[in-house]
């Protein structure tokens, strides 16, 4: 894959951000050496996708714990600083899981680490869990294309952005797109626009025309229009938290994009890691849904499209149920419903 | 109805039309002396909305009269030259029926009238349409507002402009909507904003608020959550064609809509003068789908959104089946299930 636009690398113990907001008409870095820069560029959405973010998240906290041992700081108080800096980040984003899921992975792993080889060690860890994002990717593309074995000409509907730019591999949702593309199957995507924001013309838009794959743009009212006349044969979406029943928050929009499948009995497919899911919550009904300010719909590129004082609803998220979604897409495979049972059969298959 | 903003004007043989493409930033008129310049407004929707449309159209019909009689054709010169006239409109937008059929109107009428005193009797024909047009917004409202007799708080979403801009009266969708606020019955309305040419955020927006009626701005992929977390009690949107069988072509967007209703068990009303029905089709599949320039898409007020060379699926409209809509609001009534029975009563009453 050809990745001429990556999300984020580490960089002699800076994080370089690309910034995404100026997308497609500039190509900014952003180079952070303060872990608050980073939570500032996962809030404003610079650095976005749920697996980037994570990763983001864990290159964060080796810039916080840098801080920390450049101010000298020992024991409870270097502890009480590490696990603050931790917190600050998750409330960068609220919903998106694998946020807390990284920030948790390096505080547990500083816990009872020497201080000498802390920061050496956290570096290693959050390298390790870029690694990990990339494979990880790659066999969520390959069980994803495994499901249309034997189809071709393949129309595939997708929404927001879940690319080289939401990830630190070939993407989750788009990397089964890829996949398809590469193995000659696909015939065109349609890319929701994903208003507010416009992730899917600015970022699934550049990641498609760059890597050569055919598609259209289409504005998200048309989805529905669009899988009748064009016969879409599957919707592939990513997903910022899936709770234990399979209830899926992703980007708004992807509700309504669950109910118009079933609707035309078309395959609504999650493509995301596993790491992904949140145990802890039993439903989608506890996944708290982050509301973002009004001026996003209000306004596109600084100019105002409403009247500058109409009151705005702006959730940032939706929820699909676990009773529309096809199948839930990870690196271990592909979960079929009832999805209670299917992730209760794999934790047993780890024991 | 405090009528701030106004969509046309007939002022001693010009027609004025406000440029609703510059809203809400500039209130700007444009002052047309020439049926052409009518056709154009139509195509680039500086004037938009289905009645509107119509009523513009009666008036430029009045305008190519003009210019028959000053160049002093006479016979079927001047016949040919008319009908010429009422082609070039009609082609500016093919989906909406208002359009031809005031066309038709202004023909018909035009037919074995003296050439004397023609261009004097089709002046009070357009202006008796437009006339027309306004009662019949004020029977729709009624009609409409009778639905929810004894019921308050509603909630409504709307999608597109069908106001004050979009008729020569007080709208369709939103003359309901109004008469609604007037009865005390309104508790919030949701506006889709309405990609690509945000009808929704920019004219149903500054129309809302203007009348002091609470509500609430969202993206159109938003509709689906706001449904289910708002409870809304009805959706209630114009049409630009109504097929015999009920089938209802409307801004595009519409057929999501009416699918995310159903699955909700949320009525889902179309407001719209009985002039919208093109009894000549028997269903939607007959419908012509405007598709639109690409741009449209891939541009916001002169921004590119997305990658400048990026295909764009662009139609105008789409079509909400029969079997999904609870009721067509008209100034005649409102007719239910199965609708071409309905319409067959109807007519059958005329007689």
């Amino acid at each position: 894959m050809s990745k001429a636009l990556w999300s984020l690398a580490w960089e002699k113990g800076t994080l370089v951000l690309l910034d995404q907001t100026k997308l497609p008409d500039e190509i900014t870095y952003i180079r952070c050496k303060d872990y608050r820069e980073v939570g500032k560029a996962i809030y404003r959405l610079a650095v976005r996708g749920a697996p980037a973010i994570g990763v983001a998240a864990a290159y964060a906290m080796v810039l916080a714990l840098q801080e920390i041992t450049a101010k000298g700081l020992h024991g409870e108080e270097r502890s009480a600083a590490f696990q603050k800096a931790g917190s600050e980040l998750i409330d960068a984003r609220p919903t998106a899981v694998n946020l807390s899921w990284a920030v948790s992975r390096m505080l547990k792993a500083f816990e009872g680490l020497p201080e000498e080889t802390a920061l050496e060690k956290l570096t290693s860890l959050a390298q390790a869990i870029e690694e990990e994002d990339k494979s990880t990717c790659d066999a969520i593309a390959d069980h994803g294309a495994d499901l249309f074995k034997g189809k071709d000409h393949l129309r595939i509907l997708t929404h927001c952005n879940t690319g080289a730019l939401a990830t630190a591999g070939i993407g989750t949702a788009f990397g089964v797109i890829y996949r398809l593309h590469e193995r000659g199957q696909l015939e065109r995507v349609y890319a929701d626009e994903t208003r507010p924001l416009l992730q899917g013309a600015r970022l699934t838009g550049t990641e498609l025309m760059q890597n050569g794959i055919p598609c259209s743009l289409i504005t998200d009212n048309m989805a529905g229009w669009v899988m009748k006349e064009k016969k879409i044969d599957a919707v592939i979406v990513g997903a910022d938290r899936i709770a234990a029943n399979g209830d899926a928050a992703n980007k708004v929009g992807t509700y309504s994009l669950s109910i118009l499948c079933a609707f035309h009995h078309i395959p609504f497919y999650i493509a995301a890691p596993f790491s992904t899911f949140d145990f802890s919550i039993s439903s989608g009904e506890e996944i708290r849904i982050e509301e973002r300010n009004p001026e996003e719909v209000r306004q596109i590129k600084g100019f105002y499209t409403a009247p500058k004082d109409m009151p705005v609803f702006n959730p940032a998220f939706d929820v699909a149920p676990h009773s529309l979604i096809t199948g839930i897409i990870t690196e271990k495979g592909v979960l079929k419903p009832p999805y209670d049972v299917a992730i209760k059969n794999y934790e047993r298959s780890l024991q």
